[in-house]
Formats: C-alpha cells, sequence, structure tokens
C-alpha cells in the first residue's frame, strides 16, 4: 500500500465516500488507488469550481463531507470561488490538493507555488503530509476538521512522493465529534426579552431553519408574538406547505432597514448581526435600529434545536401555539413572462420534496414569497456572494439525494461561470433541472450603479453590464455539454416545459428569455 | 474627481489603456469613471481567468501591461491561475481589485475575504489603498511594479470608499524604468567556454528568442559550433522563414535526458537550469548530465540582446555565419487526421506574422518542427502549466495586435476551463481562430498515469482521464457562444476549413475530431 491508497482507504472507512474531482499528474496515484479500493464514487468535473461546489451541495444535503481532488496550486485556485461560498454557508469539506514531489519544490518548475498561502483564506485546516507514512493520519485530521462544529474547509496537500512511497495503514477519526450544546443562560435572557414589551425578532440561521427549528419557533411566536425571520441568505431553508414561513431580511438596504425599524431586540439563533451586502456612500453598514439591542442565544454550530425546545419550554410556548400561515392564491400563470410570473409557474411546479438552488439574482426576488406554499422542499442559497455557485451545488445535492428532483434557478450571467457543471450532470445523469434567466445583463449591478452613487450608466459602462452582444444561447450550449434543453418565451410555454422537466428523469434545461 | 476617476486618468496617463474586466457592485464607480474619461478601452469577460489571460496575452504581444478589474476576492480567486501563468512568463499585468470600502470590512459581509493573501501568491506588488487621495500615487507604484524588470503581476486592491470618496489629481510613474543590462564577466567566461573545448548548448528563454536574439545566438554557434535551444515552453518564440530554428528541451524526461546528454556546459540566457516538469520515481529532477557545468549568462529582465551582440563580438561571430537551416518538406496533407498530417496542415495554413498560441498538449507535441518553416510568425506558450490559458491569451494577443491572425490551437480538456472566451472573441469580433483537438481525454495523463509508476488504469482511473461520456459538441458550444465554427474529421477538411478560416475575419472555431 502506498500514500495515495492510504488515504483512500482512511477517506472511505471515516465516511468519506463522494470525490468530487479534477486531477492531474502529480494526483494519479491518487486516481490509481481508486482502481484497487472498493466503495469510492469519484465525479469528474471539467473545471475545479464545478468541483467544490458539488462538495459544498454534497455537504449541504447530506450533512457529511465529501473531498475533493484537485491538481496543485492552480487547481487549488480555480476552485477557490466556490471554497469561498462553501465556507460561508459553514459546509464541511475535505480538499485533497497534490503537491509536487518534496525534491522537486526547489526545482521551480512551471507548476509550482504556494499551495498553502492560496489554501489559506478559505480554509481553517491546511497541513501538508510530510511523508507517506502520516498521509493517513493527516487524512484522519482533515476528516475531524471538516466535521467539526460548525463544519470547516479542510485543505490536505499531497505531495507526489508521499503519494507513491510506502505506507503502512490506515486511521481512525479519533475526535468525537462534540456539537456544543448552547448556554441556559443565553435561553434564560431570551425568554426574559420574550416575555417583556417591546417588539423582538427571533433572527435564524443554519440548523434552526430546518422543519424542526421553524415549527418550534412559530410556537414560540405565536406564544409570544415575536416576530421570526432569516438572514437575507441562508444555506439550507425547509419550506413548503406544512411548514412555518419566514420572510428573510431584504437585500436592498432601504428595505431591510424598513423591515427591521420596528424591533427593539434582535435575537440571534445561529445567526449573524444584520449587516449590507455591500456598503454605499451615506448609508449604514450595520442594519439594525437605533436603540435596538442584539443579543446571541445561539452561535454557528452551537445545538439551536435543543436551544429553541429549551426556550419553547421556557416561555410556555408549544407546537400548536403557531398561528397558522395565510396561503397564497396559486394556479398556473398565463400571458407574458415577466417576475410575478415566473414565480408562480415555479411555485406550481416545485415537486414534493425537491431541492431548489436559488441563484435567480433579480429575477428570484419575487419567488421566495410565492414558493412559500409550494409543494415542500428544500431550499438552497449563495453564503459567500460569488457567482457561480448554483450549477455545481445541484450536482453536489443531485449526488447526494439521488430520489430528489433538484431545480436550479440561475441568472445568465452567474450560470456563465461554471457552466461546465452541465457536462457532469449529463455524464452522471443527475436528476436536475436548470432554469437560466436570460435577461442577457448583469441586471443587479444594473440596480447597484445607480445605489453607489454613481448615478445613470452611459454607453461604456453599460457595455460592462450587458450580456446581450452576442445573446448567449443556452438551449445550444447545454447541447454542446449533453444536456437537452428548452426555450420559453411565454408563461404558457414555461409551464408546458417545467412540467415535461418534473416528469422526466436526468438533466434537462430551460432557457427562460424575458 | 473621486478616487476611481484619478485611477482611470492615472492608468491612462501612464499607458495603460486597456482592461479586461469582469466587475461587480464595489467597482461600480471605476466602470462609471468609463463614461468620464476617453481613451480606456474596456474589454468584457465572463469569467474571471477569461480576463487575466487575456491580460497575458496582451502583455506578450505588446510588451506593455494591461489592466484587470476584479470583483473583491473571489473575482480575484478566479483570475488566480492564469495570473500563475502570466506570472512564470514573466508578464507585467496591473490587477485592480474591488474591496468593501474599508469601515464595512468588520461586517464580515458574505462577500468578505483577505484579499491581500489570495493576491500574494502569484503578485510580486500587492498593495491595499487606504484612501481616496492615495489611490492616483498607489496605481502610479502598481503601473511601476508592472514594468519592472522582469516585469511583475501587480495587484493594486482599491475599497470602494476610496473609490468614490474625493481625489486631488493623477499621477505620473516616477520611477525610471532601468532595463539592467549584464555582466561583462559572464559574457567573457561564456565566450571562453565556447572557445574551449567540449560540447556547448546555448539555453535561450524570454527576450533572447526575439528575431534578432536568435539571429545572434545563430551566428554564435555557426561560428563557435555550440548548439543553440530553447527551453521546453517559452512566452513568445519568433519563428518561420527566414528565422534561425531553435528546437526546444523535449517534455518527457527520458527524451530530455537523452538530448542534454553531451554538453559538457550550459549557457543560460535568461533561461532556467533545465528541470522536469514534475517529479517522477526513480527519475531525476535536474536535467544535466553528470559532470556538465551550468553557467548563468544573462537573468530574466537582463538585455539578452546587448549581451548576445557582446558575445558574437567576444567570439568573433557574424550574422552571416549562421548555419542555413535544412528546410523540410511541405504540401497539403491528405488521408486521415494524425499527428503528423494535422501539423503538416498548420504549417501550410500559417499566414505572414500570424501569432500562434500552442496549448495543443499532446496533440501539439509533433507541430513544432513542422512549423518551422511555415511563414514568420510568433509561438506563445504556457509557462505556468495551468490549462484553460490559450483561449484568453488569445484574446489579448488579438486586442493587442488587432492586423495579425491569432491562431489558438487547444486540446479539448484544456479548453473547457475558459471556454467563456469564446463570447469574448465574438463580442469584440477578434481575429482568432481556435483550433480545438477534440481526443475526449486528458490524453497527457494517460501517459503520465504510467510515467508515475501507476501502471495501468483500470476502469475507474480511465473514467477519471477520458472525456468521452457525453462527447462535448465544440461547434455547437461556439455556436451558443456567437463564434461560428466547423468540424473535421479528415486532413482534407481540415485544410479546406484552415484555409476558409484564414481568408475570414473575425472569430472561428475549427473541432478536430481525432
Amino acid at each position: 500500500m502506498n500514500g495515495a491508497e492510504s488515504l483512500v482507504r482512511t477517506l472511505i472507512k471515516n465516511g468519506v465516500d463522494i470525490c468530487f474531482a479534477n486531477p492531474g499528474t502529480s494526483e494519479m496515484h491518487f486516481v490509481a488507488a481508486l482502481d484497487r479500493v472498493e466503495g469510492m464514487r469519484c465525479v469528474l468535473g471539467l473545471f475545479e469550481g464545478v468541483v467544490t461546489g458539488a462538495a459544498d451541495g454534497y455537504f449541504r444535503m447530506k450533512g457529511a463531507p465529501a473531498c475533493t481532488l484537485l491538481h496543485l496550486g492552480p487547481g487549488l485556485a480555480n476552485g477557490l470561488a466556490n471554497l469561498h461560498n462553501a465556507k460561508k454557508a459553514s459546509s464541511g469539506i475535505v480538499n485533497i490538493v497534490g503537491q509536487h514531489a518534496l525534491h522537486h519544490i526547489e526545482c521551480n518548475a512551471p507548476l509550482t507555488s504556494d499551495i498553502e498561502g492560496l489554501a489559506r483564506p478559505m480554509s481553517a485546516w491546511v497541513r501538508t503530509s510530510p511523508d507517506s507514512r502520516s498521509v493517513a493520519r493527516d487524512g484522519a485530521a482533515a476528516i475531524a476538521a471538516a466535521q467539526s462544529s460548525p463544519p470547516q474547509i479542510a485543505t490536505l496537500i499531497l505531495p507526489a512522493d508521499a503519494a507513491w512511497s510506502d505506507a503502512d495503514d490506515v486511521a481512525d477519526v479519533t475526535e468525537t465529534l462534540q456539537r456544543p450544546d448552547y448556554s441556559s443562560q443565553a435561553i434564560e435572557s431570551t425568554a426574559k426579552i420574550l416575555r417583556g414589551s417591546g417588539e423582538t425578532l427571533l433572527l435564524l440561521a443554519g440548523s434552526a431553519l430546518t422543519e424542526r427549528g421553524l415549527a418550534l419557533a412559530a410556537g414560540i411566536a405565536g406564544k409570544t408574538g415575536c416576530k421570526v425571520m432569516g438572514e437575507t441568505f441562508n444555506a439550507r431553508m425547509a419550506r413548503g406547505r406544512g411548514r412555518f414561513f419566514v420572510d428573510r431580511i431584504p437585500y436592498p438596504v432601504e428595505q431591510a432597514l424598513s423591515v427591521l425599524k420596528p424591533f427593539r431586540n434582535i435575537i440571534l439563533v445561529e445567526a449573524n448581526d444584520p449587516v449590507a451586502f455591500f456598503a454605499y456612500p451615506d448609508k449604514p453598514s450595520f442594519l439594525k435600529p437605533e436603540g435596538c439591542d442584539v443579543h446571541r442565544m445561539t452561535a454557528n454550530g452551537e445545538n439551536s434545536i435543543a436551544a429553541l425546545e429549551a426556550l419553547a419550554s421556557a416561555v410556555g410556548a408549544r407546537l400548536r401555539d403557531a398561528k397558522p400561515q395565510q396561503p397564497m392564491e396559486t394556479g398556473w400563470p398565463e400571458g407574458p413572462l415577466n417576475h410575478t410570473s415566473i414565480a408562480q409557474a415555479i411555485a406550481m411546479a416545485i415537486p414534493e420534496n425537491a431541492i431548489v438552488i436559488d441563484e435567480a439574482i433579480t429575477t428570484g426576488r419575487k419567488f421566495f414569497p410565492s414558493t412559500a406554499f409550494a409543494a415542500p422542499h428544500d431550499w438552497l442559497q449563495n453564503m459567500g456572494g460569488s457567482i457561480g455557485f448554483s450549477t455545481p451545488v445541484a450536482i453536489g445535492a443531485a449526488v447526494a439525494c439521488p430520489e430528489r428532483k433538484v431545480i436550479c434557478m440561475v441568472g445568465d450571467g452567474s450560470a456563465m461561470y461554471t457552466l461546465q457543471s452541465l457536462w457532469t450532470q449529463a455524464r452522471e445523469g443527475l436528476n436536475v433541472l436548470t432554469i437560466v434567466f436570460s435577461n442577457r445583463m448583469y441586471q443587479i449591478l444594473r440596480g447597484e450603479f445607480d445605489g453607489v452613487g454613481a448615478g445613470e450608466p452611459g454607453k461604456k459602462a453599460m457595455d460592462m453590464l450587458s450580456l446581450d452582444r452576442p445573446a448567449l444561447d443556452w438551449v445550444t450550449l447545454g447541447r454542446g455539454m449533453g444536456v437537452q434543453g428548452r426555450a420559453v418565451t411565454t408563461a404558457d410555454e414555461f409551464n408546458k416545459a417545467l412540467a415535461e422537466a418534473m416528469a422526466e428523469q436526468g438533466p434537462r434545461l430551460i432557457d427562460v428569455q424575458m
């Protein structure tokens, strides 16, 4: 057994049995080990942003880390943007990054770079394995780091000589996963606030947004009159009929300020102090109103479900205290495609237990309320703001949950960053429907241009915001990578394309031309 | 005038008048300034690897830096792989990377990351501008850094508040570009070696590979009997009829060892000590034979042309001492497409003064000798080994030299990393012919797998090397981004497609199906 094989066996033994990969020469011993060791599924991506985004999606749906296989510094670099998004979503990932044989580094061969330096900004744990007999132990430590509470990005750098030289054994993850509980004192003081006067917001994130967390929060709200919301973006939220609907803090700063204005207290359940996504001249960065106190009930990684149970008990709330939500009118839309009709069609089409990946940016701002009473589903958003997030995350979600339909909603600008995802979806026959919203524009920047005080874009500025010259043909792009699709220009066509796609297995694409 | 405008004006005033851009919110003031200031051409890329690769290609052909415009840490991260290639090619680039307003960083908003940490591994110069009135001065310092000898990657991080707040003025680059000359002692000792006995190799890189440098080297070789070669990969080499043909050190280690075996002395003219691209078990990393001495004549950034002139004078060589090269048989190929017929067709098709970008990987290994007697052209290669290099570099070369035909030769695996390049080529109407070699395989890894001692790939390993399930349809992918193309399967079809593409202006694609 060589070092690479000891690593593959260690990963599998400790439950890391999916590898999203884009390997090169220095990773060939790891690839070779896949033939000798049973139990590792390896999924090829043709660009590393696909690989790391897929690992993020896998973690969000499985709650367990996958590994990636990346080629030296530049391969890692190509995956960093989606590692950034994964880090901000608290996804656990074990990156395996190849390195030259250690004696070869002094040669400064073309692919030599500072891999640890590249890894650090997006990784909580970084280690270069010093030799083949350390690889298994280092692999186990990387898994332990990825499985921390909160979960982390762990990057293990594997020199080629450590991969090809002799190793003894596999290793076990010895650190027991200790999920920190919660602070009883925080529950007591939260209960006191909820029993007091003054408008209070329970701001939920992370595990508080599971079906159970939402139900508990709904009971607490029903009993105490507090309001419950989610952050602007959420890693995963349980939604749909029968589940408690929580709205999110709006993205535009003015709207966020207005929504938060009534509150005297904000209770953070894994959430962060509400902040603006970007800074704007003469607008605040912190969004809480003057005189409002912010209190932390649980931190990221703490047991928010147990904490919410304790809080419910402290305030005497029961699940049946939840006030029923007012269902919205539904029905398939008619007429032209616009943000409202698109939202309505998607709400109608979401099948039971779907996974919805939301990178619809401006087009998607109306999707959230409309889909609140769709069939029960999970809703995944981009926590790091680096676009090109959704199509790879859809791969990981589909690999984690092959029996569920994945609906990836993405703006055309965002979809271009990682369009190679479609090929992996075709190769693996993944049950992913990609809906591209083609407004032929970085539409969000059109708004932000004004928002930052830059006025009205002139011809040269508009050129940097528009994607209309030439128009991207998404059905053709999909076909070039093996994914069949359909372009739609009316609500009726969209309805039919959605119904057709939901009835089929395997990857499909709808190009919504706006 | 705000900070962003002072930066745009400073860039233009100091000759940096091309901006390859993929901006976001934090860069909107820079974009807005483009409307108010004449003289900056802005070229949009739909992925940052396109942007940074284009800046590399621009520098190689223009000898002057372009700037890039990138969105925060993740935008920079997406551009790092091609910055790595640019750094290894000694290309000068001024990266402008947006940052949150400085007061906003403590909010840890979704897009917050360690931008300086990300920049450092691929940048020689990194600075975050502290306020709006420092931006012009920092911009001038970045330009000076990019124009150093050797040229460098300079990354200027521009906080949004420094962009939008008031600024006074533009700045001048005050550092005078001092190209270090060369060491007379090194010339003397080189001349002594060349006059002595023992086989000697003059190993050229960088500016020594211009037409003038090659002619001088040819004269020296003719006079002294030394051999002249280039490194395995070269940033830019003048080639074709009437120019001195130098072969390169082969990529495979055994072949390189065999080629270098006769030499007792290796003289480095900007070149590096020959090393293996990767390490392999039981193969050396340093390639010089035992007993061979390596001597540095000029370092990267020194004036190798003046040094070669001095050397020619010292050994009494004149240009007419150059031995004429034996021209190769040429003619359009017939029959099936294989590495030889493809190379022959390309040699016939290269038009006068073309720019050839070579990322043909395994398919391209036969191209170099065959094209030695094509019409005069420049040949650009990947110096950093991170694939996805050529299609963006073609953009930059075409922007730098609009009157020249750019021929981008790329393997299908490599082309997938930055296929968004085709859209920019279509948008800008660039005179680029992309030739994709579709062997549906990371063919080089097939060889490396055996080379690193991993034996014969089994089914699971082969799955990580092959791109045949599904097949990528490059003509369709090109059409989806506005580039017309043609697939060819015989030499005759390839000949015709090449002739047709050479006769046309604007971007075209040929999918060579092997």
